[in-house]
């Protein structure tokens, strides 16, 4: 038997017990969870270490990649994902996570050996702008360099697909919705923000504000501030 | 015979003619046109008019309700247009126009009568975050106020979902690229514009710069940024 | 900035005062336009130009290649504003208008660099029926001679599309619609209609009717035909 | 055990060694069959009875209520079953064939019962455009009679589907293609053929020339017709 | 005229007259056939004759290579055929019937020659699992023999695709659904069945169980098992 | 600031830096997962929690259901998810697991309030089996044990969707998957796995084996199976 698999059952006589009176509130009071991740399925990267989050706390969407196709009439798990996050759940932050050395934006990078994965090939469409930006603005970029590069690109591209999802929009025009935009860089064991209003991937530090891809902000109301002139 | 239909032969024997050296040009050297605008099929709203634009000026695409589907692995005809435009011919500034009195915004408005139209009302799909968000920031509209808030958001959610379509991200990161969103009021003669920053729609006027959706600016490279540190 | 843009103030202060009770007329009482036109995005073809429109006169979709897609489950916005304009807007005329020199039937007759452009290259998909009678029937033609005769062959193929849609099916069937084919020749400055009956593209002229592409005409109710028999 | 199933046996046993000679040849050489049918699943409607076929003379695709989807990108049965019959196998005669007391004509009529069947619902629009003639053309229609006149209807328009897909419209184009559409009264015994010429649907009979939904006719070739002129 | 075509006048004089009553009772009590046959569109398999089956057995789907695509949000004649065989008329037998020497599994076995046959190529595509299954596990065999293995590892491909949809599911999951894998040798004449317990296709001999897929077979309720314990 | 996302902090600072031998060894060798998870994005059930996993254990797929759509032409973050899994990684077991108190199910088994969330309403069409199994099969059960029905029946659902992706058929054919359906109820602290023999979801004990819903079995080769006898 794989090794692996056996491990739940010290999850039902240890873990769970332990966690009793956790567990209890949330199936008596339901989830209320703080935010949405959405980040890759590669199993180095773990939301919940990463976040040190408990059981509750974050409602998590992985997929090769951590993409969020931009909404459209053709329905996905992503889409419904995000839509039940912020209209059923209420979540007002949206974390979009990639990560160093992911075979997605590796192969977004290169191609070579996705025509055995057709499949993985077609998903990877959906991160077409990063790779497109990297080879036009920086042609010069090769391997990890242009792996970094596009990787980061994904994550801001990733961002603008969320932004058509009409829950979304609308909950940023409500100014109730804050987007961030991160990457985990596991050889550095270091994560990075977007700064959204310098384009930038910073370092996160306790000792400054948290960068943010899109801060929440009440927009000013078009109709009115034209009328009020 | 229609009578509408009959006036070609004018533009045969006189406009035409009267063209022939700007033609003559047109062909010789083909189009290189300055803009893409992206309007309502409307009879009212003429782009060439708007923009007093000669043949050759202005790339244009025109439907119901001046919608851009987000960039998706399903294709069609905006996807492929704006894709012409930006890939083959170079276009650096995109103006998404709406206007006063829609047809599509109304029915987006109040989808009464739309059992009938169902192509028209799954396109409209594509401005359900523009309902979305007047519905759930601004429920007190009504009536023309409420067709008009919707009018304005959609050109913003519109404008969201061209900055997902490759070709115009990557000249948005290399700093080529200049969005616009324009409504025209055709009761009051006048064209309102978005100003990005500051998320308003206001009066054009020669006596003051032109607002901008999103101005061209070239993005700080993410990579080298944070190497520099 | 692009002095084109600016040109939009002129619309304001001179133009739309000029016209000022058209447009007067047109707010009041709502659009009633005599036909639709599906043109292409092309710069150098303006539909209001060549039909000799005001506005109010000409309901106009645009895309690259001016095509139809077929009546499907998939909507799109050309499906969308065809819907519009018949349903809504009661209109008895649609004109499907190719012209020379068009950039996307060049790429429809030689995909050679469709690569960088692939939604441009799926949309052409709607052109292949116009491309493979070409290749089978004209298998000698090469060139300029293969394109001209590819965008002849492009409208008879979206106007075969066209009439797989319901709104316009059923128009027809009750003798209320008539569909038109041109091709406007910008080299030659003539604009050619497709004669339905004989195939045959020939040049408009006023000392001739009008060739139509598809006259109205009232089917015989196919019902009480055969129980009349 | 099905009492069905089990006549299977009676195949292996005596139908195959008695037309040995026939299935020799058609293993030998493969098949060439002479026409494809298009057809309704329905179990009282067997194309090969109505055609008296004997194995290898006819390729048939059969589905709920004979409809031909258009061409599109979107890929189906239908579309790649035609494909083959024309690009591989060379069939220069296709027959839509409907039927009277049709289940799925029957629910494009009234779709009373449908929310259980939603994929039947989905395909059946497929044939909107013929329930979409009949309710505003013959409004006065009801019951048998409208299922009746949408059964026809439904074969011109899956006949109109037919001749956008690509293989057949450019075997049209090269005078190499002959469409028929018939109906099938299981009750009168009797089969009507569509006139493409009047639009009628006229009883088959010996003594008359067969109707045909559209003519092989080579096509003047566009581009030198008009070159000749 | 088309020899075959013909042939039809022959049904009404001839064959309806002499099955007028089996025909009368067809029309006046509806159809209720005893299974559901999905084979391939090849002229030279007949699932009457196979079956040997009166008008009103058998309810018929056919299409190029037998195909059975998955459920999925997409819909199209196979789903619809499937859907309208179990929820209106009840079927508890469905047969996927593939062949020897059939067009389809050739193009799947060797794509050679389908670049001029896009939408086979795409269909081919739910056959994937078949080639993928004997590429990775056969790769030694060739020629007829992989033709074969493929042909049998496509009818298990299409079973388990059928076991996704809803209506097929409910019906199994009821004990109310036999599903039926045959493979129809027309150079031997003989008819294998898989045996879905063991996964071998066995020769149908009167002599022995008929293997099946899938036996209808009620499964514990899943709910008061456990409960139970 | 979100006091969740604070908290990243402290990845950075202590647990990366406690793990660091892991995450040295996982990037310089990169990842062998031994499983691939579907669970739900449910923020109660944290798969590396009930794995007791560590960094690099276990590939994971989250999203609203823990829904597997059937393999299709239409691609997705899930079918790419088990592309890579399998394809790319070699992944030899995958688990579906389910929940109790489950949101998608509610929705699934109620769908009142989903008007609002018209993509769960579409995304959920995937488990239209189980809740179609539920109500016909089941009829009588209501509130709470409706639930729990549809949630035990989705999940067999969902894994025969994924049995239609052709890397895990070919998989399955080599013997070289396994496949588990598991159900954690967070009430009960107990995690259930089906018996795909019986049909029944039974409680993991480590006092007996764990049952699965396919055990990895070599498949006796169809083609030689027959041809041996
Ligand atoms: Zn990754
Ligand atoms: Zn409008
Ligand atoms: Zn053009
Ligand atoms: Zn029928
Ligand atoms: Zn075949
Ligand atoms: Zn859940």
């Amino acid at each position: 038997m794989n090794e692996l698999i056996g491990r739940v059952f010290h999850f039902e006589k240890s873990i769970f017990p332990a966690h009793g009176e956790l567990f209890g509130k949330l199936t008596t009071h339901g989830q209320e969870p703080k935010a949405l991740m959405i980040s890759c399925a590669d199993s180095r990267i773990v939301p919940e270490q990463i976040m040190q989050a408990q059981p509750g706390d974050l409602f998590v969407c992985r997929n090769a990649g951590n993409i969020v196709p931009p909404y459209a009439t053709m329905n996905g798990g992503v889409t419904s994902t995000v839509e039940y996050a912020v209209a059923a759940l209420g979540v007002r932050d949206i974390i979009v996570c990639g990560h160093s050395d992911c075979g997605a934006m590796k192969a977004l990078s290169d191609p070579t050996g996705l025509e055995a994965m057709p499949n993985v090939a077609a998903w990877l469409r959906h991160g077409a702008a990063a790779e497109h930006i990297v080879s036009t603005c920086h042609g010069e970029l090769e391997g990890k360099e242009r792996v970094r590069a596009i990787s980061l690109e994904n994550i801001i591209a990733q961002i603008s697909h969320l932004r058509t999802h009409p829950a979304v929009a609308a909950a940023i025009a409500r100014g109730e919705m804050t987007l961030h935009g991160w990457f985990v860089d596991i050889h550095a064991g270091q994560v990075l923000g977007l700064d959204g209003d310098s384009g930038e991937f910073v370092a996160l530090r306790e000792d400054r504000d948290l960068p943010v891809a899109l801060a929440a902000r009440t927009r000013i109301a078009t109709e009115f501030a034209e009328a009020a002139e």
